[in-house]
């Protein structure tokens, strides 16, 4: 059995053909915007149609089309609330897509949920009936599976787990509080106090392997010098795998999930980043025995698959 | 149908006769602590044979015998781990429950536990399918409903709400970490600050009714000093209720329940608590829509309640 997965993106749309193995028979990726949300569905037609074809399968025989967006879904699933980089607002992004394949059940939800079920299908959270996907990038992205489904909130409005409190009163963020778990642990956060590093130590080998300018200090470049030594870069690092400990902590004391699984560029560290996270996570649960922090598996097509999983989701 | 539900607290053993309208139709009270567990459920059997003599009601009609205890439960339901008030370490309290009650089915729990579940049954969460008990006491209690059920976290291990972080790296937990929620919106959190702000104003009226010892100073006086507008008490219970609204937020944005039921008791200040922290709250959240702030109805008895009510929790 196949599905469509489409991973709905503020520069590409992905379409996926994806099996029940999970494998991406066929992929292509159409260029956003569109001048339209009825152009962009007439486009994913198109596209998915131009892949079945060369598979020689039909529309009838896909499980679903399943779409995921970054931004808000309606608590009934159909609608595009807020998706700021597609400037979709109360898009009905589920008819539309109906509208244009009657042939099949059509889903949506937003990208993070999306990612987590795809780690629920075939990565980190394979063999969990429970577990939370955090997603470290210019925010902190993040998805709840439990009970071996994904959880859309209690009022299926959705799990905004970048925004519940780390350090209340501190670093400002985008959502207009003080102190979101993501204005410590995002991606963003760690190039913001590499920044401070590099300006406060020019001595530094940060502040030589940036040359001094401020637009070359990315996550990557912190870990490189914090890797080799590096005492500015490796304050900025302690700081901030012991503030993303905090965050894991924080989950286990409150889900106890069985699975802590972190995804994004920042997980490139690999054990660097893992074996010092999870003793300070240790170090700061309520229960010595508590699950376990992964890399999250899926990568980059993630949401794709997740989206084409999103049937699997429905049924029972 | 009738139920027993014991509260086993560290002073005393309650237990209570409950039918399904969830009124206590008798109840009593035996002292603890007992000299072993067993003796302890020797006379818990007792107290129940006298009740159901009185009441002319047989032990097999029993639905079951349910009981709570303050300390953390093993996954599977069985023993409890550690309860320090009532020196109680891996002791398997189901099966020697179970031995002293053959005739029918025996459930045990955490008492934050057995107090959602029993909102759950007849108090705040009645309508609700979702909702986040906090208990405000000595420290942050609180007990998590999803899908209309306990949800004992994604392990079974259980859920440490006042644990999770709200000031990482502010005042010191018992639990060893610093900034967890309890130490910032405990009645103890209170206190602690309406002693340190009649130690900073001696002019104060908080000063002058707690006659300046730290000892007469409670959550009550607080909170009654700032309703006659004491400058100090009202700077004291404002920066209370902006944490605890920051709180609410916190849980909001992560579990998106359709209530959050406070009770403990701070919750004795009524509207002056509940209105600012509902304006709190929601200058706070995600989303402009969320779930409803409402006091916990179920009282003292909550947990006797909701330990009668197991049995439901376990059924479908």
């Amino acid at each position: 059995m196949y599905s469509i997965g489409v991973d709905i993106g503020g520069t590409n749309v992905k379409i996926g053909l994806i099996d029940d193995s999970l494998a991406i028979a066929q992929r292509i990726s159409i260029p956003f915007p569109h001048t339209t949300p009825e152009d962009m569905v007439a486009k994913i037609r198109r596209g998915v149609e131009a892949i079945l074809a060369q598979q020689g399968i039909s529309m009838t025989e896909l499980a679903s089309v399943g779409a995921i967006v970054p931004g808000s879904v309606s608590r009934d699933d159909t609608t595009v609330i807020d998706a700021y980089n597609l400037g979709f607002h109360n898009v009905p992004l589920k008819k539309l897509l109906q509208d244009v394949f009657p042939e099949c059940p059509v889903y949506i939800t937003n990208d993070a949920d999306g990612a987590a079920l795809a780690e629920l299908a075939g990565g980190a959270f394979r063999n969990a009936q429970s577990g939370i996907l955090l997603t470290l990038g210019t925010g902190l992205g993040g998805g709840i599976i439990l009970n071996g489904k994904l959880f859309r909130g209690g009022t299926g409005q959705g799990c905004e787990l970048g925004h519940a409190f780390l350090v209340y009163g501190g670093e400002h963020c985008t959502c207009g509080n003080d102190g979101c778990m993501e204005t410590y642990v995002s991606a963003s956060a760690l190039i913001r106090d590499g920044i401070a590093a590099m300006t406060a130590h020019p001595e530094s080998s940060l502040a030589a392997a940036a040359k001094g300018n401020p637009e070359n200090v990315t996550a990557r470049l912190v870990i490189d010098c914090a890797r080799t030594g590096d005492p500015s870069a490796v304050q900025v690092f302690d700081t901030y795998v012991d503030r993303l400990g905090a965050v894991c902590a924080s989950f286990f004391n409150i889900l106890d999930p069985e699975v802590i699984a972190i995804g994004g560029g920042v997980c490139g560290a690999g054990d660097f980043l893992f074996e010092p996270l999870r003793k300070k996570t240790d170090s700061k649960c309520f229960y010595p025995t508590h699950g376990a922090i992964v890399p999250a598996e899926m990568g980059n097509d993630a949401g794709m698959i997740g989206a084409a999983m999103l049937h699997r989701n429905a049924e029972g």
